[in-house]
């Protein structure tokens, strides 16, 4: 990611001093006009900018907590993946050293950074991101400001990422479970991307019910939800396919018809699960 | 989905009788030309063609047992929801007792039915959809004979409905997680379209990997999405919502990493869940 991020600054004409933990990285950055340095110190002298992307927030304050005073004064934005509690620690970290301070996150792959689809959600002070996002706006496509606390950026990737990888795991459940009744991925996966397409109306449906308490059920209740769920389920361990995940749905499910909410939408199981 | 089924065989211009096994829920369709009966043996007296749609195959299973003689040598069409085996059980019966059998799965919402979007899955003899393919295209947009397999169609609708409602968890989920950080549903929603517009691209890229065997890591590896899916577990662990789902989903990962699969696509685990 970094070397994409590295690559997108540079493109946009940014002068653009690279460093990373393990040397050697920058190869055809530098070819591309990038100065590597072999410290961090260095970096962080070059510019003004200093943005960091790293594994995790640990490495993000392994990397800068020897450099705080070199930081004074710059602007620190911080694009490495983490919760919203890790961003508004090291938001903390930065304040306490003078160091000013923007969080954001990356929602797209490293091979779209740069393009036009690419999405980056920042938070943290207004005029912080005023000031740079001309420069920011090189990552690519869409940046966002979401507020000025520093974890909303990352309260979003958390539950953005959240849909993403437990989608991705009902897709690949999926395949196993169709691989199992002779049906190969290729098979299903036109069907599965037609479900995919259903979403969208679902997540604005499901949102205004969310957020105004009232889950009319439309066109499908929780308890058929729940009936569905357990024939995925039955199905799953019938041909002794792996139902770790689906039972875990299939038990939000009972809990909310246990909470009473058969004849809601599927929806209503939110209050459940943030009680 | 009775009544919608009834409503869209009318306005294709079919004669179209109706049975409820309560009754009175055929008001508008006699109005609208169906003829309603008192009893199922009318109903199934008065077609070539019976279309049984119910709670779960139980059900069906009740409706047509004290009916066999009169279903002899016509042809049932199952569109009831269930497992592959619940499929193959009642072809079973329908073919011991001389009643040609078709299974059925409507992969769209009632509100949908009779309209160009509906998606409806037919499996078993080829013959038979031949014959009756023009009648079942008024349930409307696209009916699709995937094999002679009583089962196929079953096997496809569980595994579709596996990725709607673990994703629809996720994203209920993801709604709470969202919350607990002073995010409104309504605010993540945009994003989360967003989101679901990745999956088709992934969906076809995972679908040939689990196809070929083969699990090259392409943008993020499974050891990047484990750590991204820990993320979620410990912002959701931290606010107390609910993490059963994403620990379930995270536990995939972990196994998928402990089999040596970390710097492979998240595809890979397809395996661990089918073994």
């Amino acid at each position: 990611m970094g070397r994409a991020l590295a690559s997108a600054f540079l493109a946009a004409g940014h002068p653009t001093t690279v460093w990373n933990r393990t040397p050697g990285r920058a190869d055809g950055l530098v070819e591309s006009g990038a100065v590597e340095t072999g410290t961090a110190a260095e970096a962080i002298a070059a510019s003004d900018l200093v943005v960091i992307c790293v594994l995790d927030h640990d490495a993000v304050r392994a990397v800068i907590t020897p450099h705080a005073s070199a930081l004074k004064a710059r602007t620190l934005v911080n694009l490495t993946a983490g919760t919203p509690d890790d961003a508004r620690a090291t938001a903390a970290w930065a304040d306490a050293h003078g160091v000013d301070y923007l969080d954001g996150a990356i929602m797209v792959p490293t091979y779209l950074v740069g393009g036009p689809s690419t999405l980056v959600l920042h938070s943290g002070p207004a005029d912080l991101y005023e000031r740079h996002q001309v420069t920011l706006r090189a990552i690519g496509g869409t940046c966002v400001h979401l507020g000025t606390d520093p974890g909303r950026a990352g309260a979003h990737d958390v539950a953005l990422l959240d849909i993403f990888w437990t989608a991705l795991t009902g897709v690949v459940h999926a395949f196993a479970l169709a691989r199992s009744e002779g049906v190969t991925a290729s098979d299903l996966a036109p069907y599965a991307k037609g479900v995919a397409a259903l979403l969208p109306d679902v997540i604005d449906a499901f949102a205004e019910q969310v957020d105004s308490g009232s889950y009319p059920a439309g066109g499908s209740n929780l308890r058929s939800a729940a009936a569905i769920m357990s024939h995925v389920l039955e199905a799953s361990r019938s041909r002794g396919v792996d139902s770790t995940v689906i039972s875990a749905v299939h038990d939000v499910a009972r809990r909310g018809m246990a909470a009473g909410y058969g004849d809601d939408s599927y929806a209503h199981v939110a209050e459940l699960l943030r009680a």
